[in-house]
């Protein structure tokens, strides 16, 4: 155990798969875990889930939820607010709910909004695996030295707040606070936005001639194609989720390209060369 | 050595770098080169391909290709016409030259036309490390599984032709012949489209906030913008040389992502999931 974890009698995880099921592991192989109820639509996922020991318990039924001191909502981000609303009449005063979604901000204000006052809300992000590959996926050490970001809401109780860090230092995330607002907007650069264009780019370069085309790309498109074979519902949630940060991006990104497209349409070699090196110091930090 | 390769007496590699200095490690390892002259403009370079053994003599005056049965153009795109003009005083007749530049189409057009009529021209484009690393970064079996795109002007002599391909299947190389409007096409959808969206992407992302957004990127930033850290100057040559396909495929992606922008602008999470649906399947080849 790397810090002390903080202990929580009875945790209760919805939607057990890459995210939560690993948490799992690590909370479980700390001791710092008591009884752990699984809650899920697929009863095949929650069986894996079941015979890998993730959890002790497994359930369809949200009031599974009932008497936990701990509530980690880790569901698609789509699904976060609905679910905490049906999950809302089974908590127990006091409990601790977090989730683990991409999008902070609006969303985590939703996510509390349906919630009981007497529930402690506090948003996380941990920064680990993208795609929800269930329950099979979740694996010992996902968080050792990952970025978690911690979004408390306002007048959150700095004891149940510094709780939660724990937590996550407890499995080797890195913890930074930061705001809702502020988290999205930044994601939706480093992260949403780089979705969105390899989606795009994808489509394009393969929207003809797939099979020869495929056959010629080299690292270069393999590289900036990767995450094109994301989960398209997931990343539409997230995009819709956090749409004016994204559209914010997108729209930076749409007008940085025009120039590009003017330089060489008009044949301006100085124009395209600014243009390029001021991507490639920006990207190796050379004016910093 | 795989297959028997073609003899050549005395070579000429214009441009001793990565590209052109890895063939002489090979050719010169399955000895089927004599003597090879490397030209270039720095000596610093020359010094070290001289030093490393890649050249057995070093010239930076075009004179000394005089008498080669083989020259091998490597130099940056943007040079390849001003150099074959350079050299063309000098070069013997029946003397085969190659490029290895990664446009062909007009610009192997351009090559051929400064080139004495007596001379042997075909283009080619291993596809092979792009950065113009210098003769330091030449290393043995560069080639080996590498495709090697061959395209042969109108009327070439059909047994130069062999004797190229030869040459290249020799160190490793799996040869294809292409022509030469057509390569460009591929390569504008599958190499210089995606090189000019990591810029775009990079700079975007970059242009505000840039220590502490680099901070916060996954491996999904990473490898959408890895190619943004090649050569600018290179960039700029490829994509002004291939001008006309770059900007055929930047049209179709700015109209790709202008959907994306208007599906997520209206809340169009359908339009959106067809979008990204429709990448994902197209990169994974689903629909073949």
């Amino acid at each position: 155990m790397r810090v002390n974890a903080p202990r929580f009698a009875r945790v209760a995880i919805v939607g057990v798969g890459l995210i939560g099921g690993s948490l799992a592991i690590d909370c479980r192989a700390n001791g710092s875990w008591g009884r752990i109820a699984g809650i899920g639509r697929s009863q095949a996922n929650l069986d894996v889930a079941l015979e890998r020991g993730l959890i002790d318990e497994a359930s369809r039924d949200v009031a599974a939820a009932a008497g936990c001191d701990l509530v980690i909502l880790a569901t698609p981000v789509a699904a976060l607010v609905p679910m905490a609303r049906r999950l809302a009449p089974h908590l127990a005063p006091g409990c601790i709910v977090i989730d683990v979604g991409s999008v902070k901000g609006a969303l985590c204000d939703e996510i509390q909004a349906v919630l009981p006052a007497a529930v402690q809300f506090v948003g996380t992000h941990p920064i680990a695996g993208s795609e929800q590959a269930g329950a099979a996926a979740a694996r010992a050490g996902l968080y050792v030295g990952a970025q978690c970001i911690i979004v408390p809401p306002h007048g959150a109780d700095p004891a149940v707040v510094a709780r939660v860090e724990q937590l996550w230092r407890a499995v080797g995330g890195v913890v930074q606070r930061m705001d809702g607002a502020d988290h999205d907007a930044v994601f939706a650069a480093v992260s949403h936005l780089p979705h969105v264009v390899a989606y795009a780019l994808a489509a394009t370069v393969l929207e003809r001639d797939a099979a020869r085309r495929r056959g010629f790309a080299g690292a270069g498109f393999r590289d900036t194609t990767r995450i094109a074979g994301s989960s398209p519902e997931m990343w539409r949630d997230i995009c819709l989720l956090n749409r004016t940060a994204v559209l914010h991006e997108l729209d930076h990104f749409q007008t940085r390209l025009a120039a590009m497209h003017i330089a060489l349409r008009d044949g301006d070699g100085a124009a395209l060369l600014a243009e390029f090196t001021a991507a490639r110091d920006a990207l190796e930090g050379d004016h910093e």
